[in-house]
């Protein structure tokens, strides 16, 4: 099989995850589930955004997010930023990173960031030169790259007309974000094939949903095409602003499991990240989607004279 | 992509399912299930188990299932049957296929059919000559093939040994079952070689539990492997007895949309599948693990002037 020895697993948890939450996460218990992380060997998140405080409440507090948990060597903390305001903003938070984002649909784009794609390419122009001189990482990041819950499939020629203008502006990386979990296999190929051809000398990220079951075989068909850095969520916590009850991000511990056992190194130790996933289900206050934290590990063996099996 | 042109997907909730399912679902619900499954395609089932009433009262009425919902033309309705007893009553009720198991360690097998493997094997020699001069279908089936939840990895000469006695005694194929979901892909690529190698002529069906969120992920590790059946569970329905609120078969209508976006055939008709999913999950009141009767299949597009969105 042909894998890459070594994955960048990107927790974005304590922001795509959270973002959808009504009751607000105090700051501390953010900061020290990013240490948790952070101990348990994830050197890299999308750890908070700026967008407007009345928008998504939950991340009002992103500068003493990045204030309290940030510093850490070795650590990127990355935080989201819509507009000219929000990139302000994590330049003055010290953000270690900033995302930039548009849609790859004007009508997605329209909803999430009130204006056509056209539009936004040219923020992203004026974005840029605010961050020139500055010493902060700049990641692009496309929504709804594999298919659009409102306009459908997605032309190639869309992502590449956003990709040409992250590259063109200097960008570090491109996230594609499959926001609704609309990914499959052939089209994972199909567009990472595409655009890495176009782009060859521009690292590209896997953002996947598990809102169809299929993430982490999306991930598996990531891993064949030659990707190496994959976003997920602790827990899998999130969920899917169209689908009621729909599964958000793909589980980061449950991608660790299945990375540890194609014997990809990621550099996490996979037990502490489940502690630090059970913490965060007794902070949600409910069951999240992560299997493995329920289960264990596979070889995590069970007593024999206790419970009873059912037959067969 | 080197995937089989076409799949045979085999349903179980009604037996692997439901079996630990305290509240009995009425005979009359399940023949309804079944007939819309059959409705929307399946063709293979796992229908019932000739177990004790009183050690699983849910199906304690095998008979009337198959009574009832039998003789649809081109269906398989099979029966698991633990032991003498459950072929002489598999073979009364005229099932069409009778499911012999076993497990692949000694300590899951004593805790599932009280009796060493060794013995087992013998049991299975029994039960040969039982069913011979009947027309009725023989699957072989290995509990804990991927490994035990007590003794940890399995050897392939374990599988090998038993895979030897059902092929000898004429059984028509053999499943591997991942039953408390310790599949992994290599492990699948490992063991599926291996006893394709020894046994080229004993078609194989792979059985996966989601357990660890990796079910869907092991099945594309067994198409690229080349086998060509699956079993699955209706809405996920099922759980995994050492582990509380873990998830147990993978999901037929998530695996169905995944081969279908695979381009591989499975002859059954996903809406009327999602249909019965959610049939399913009305019966038993709760919600149940399956993704995509959540969410619809990918472009079931949604009204933009509806549902507001989360920014990025």
């Amino acid at each position: 099989m042909n894998y890459p020895d070594r994955v960048d697993v990107v927790e974005v948890g304590l922001r795509d995850g959270l973002q959808i939450e009504p009751e607000f996460v105090p700051t501390s218990v953010k900061v020290r589930l990013l240490n948790r992380l952070i101990d348990a060997g994830v050197r890299h998140f999308e750890a908070t955004s700026f967008v407007s405080p009345r928008a998504v409440p939950q991340l009002r507090d992103a500068a003493d997010v990045l204030q309290q948990a940030g510093g850490r060597p070795g650590v990127t903390l990355g935080a989201l930023a819509p507009n000219r305001k929000g990139v302000e903003r994590a330049l003055d938070s010290k953000a270690d990173e900033v995302i930039v984002f548009l849609s790859a649909t004007d009508t997605h784009n329209q909803k999430n960031l009130n204006r056509p794609v056209e539009q936004s390419l040219r923020d992203v122009e004026e974005i840029a030169s605010l961050l020139q001189g500055h010493s902060i990482g700049r990641k692009g990041a496309i929504a709804v790259a594999f298919g659009c819950p409102f306009e459908g499939d997605v032309d190639i020629g869309a992502l590449k007309a956003i990709v040409a203008q992250f590259a063109r502006l200097g960008f570090d990386s491109v996230t594609l974000g499959d926001t609704t979990g609309m990914a499959t296999p052939r089209l994972v190929r199909k567009t990472v094939d595409a655009l890495r051809t176009a782009f060859p000398d521009m690292p590209l990220a896997l953002h996947f949903h598990n809102t169809r079951g299929i993430g982490l075989v999306n991930v598996v068909e990531g891993l064949r095409a030659g990707i190496t850095t994959y976003e997920s969520s602790l827990g899998g916590l999130g969920g899917c602003p169209y689908a009621p009850g729909a599964t958000g991000n793909i589980c980061t511990e449950d991608l660790v499991y299945l990375l540890d056992e194609l014997g990809i190194d990621t550099g996490i130790a996979l037990p502490a990240l489940l502690d630090a996933a059970r913490d965060l289900q007794d902070v949600m206050g409910r069951t999240l989607p992560g299997q493995v934290m329920k289960a264990g590990p596979r070889l995590a063996l069970h007593d024999h004279r206790g419970t009873s099996v059912a037959m067969g």
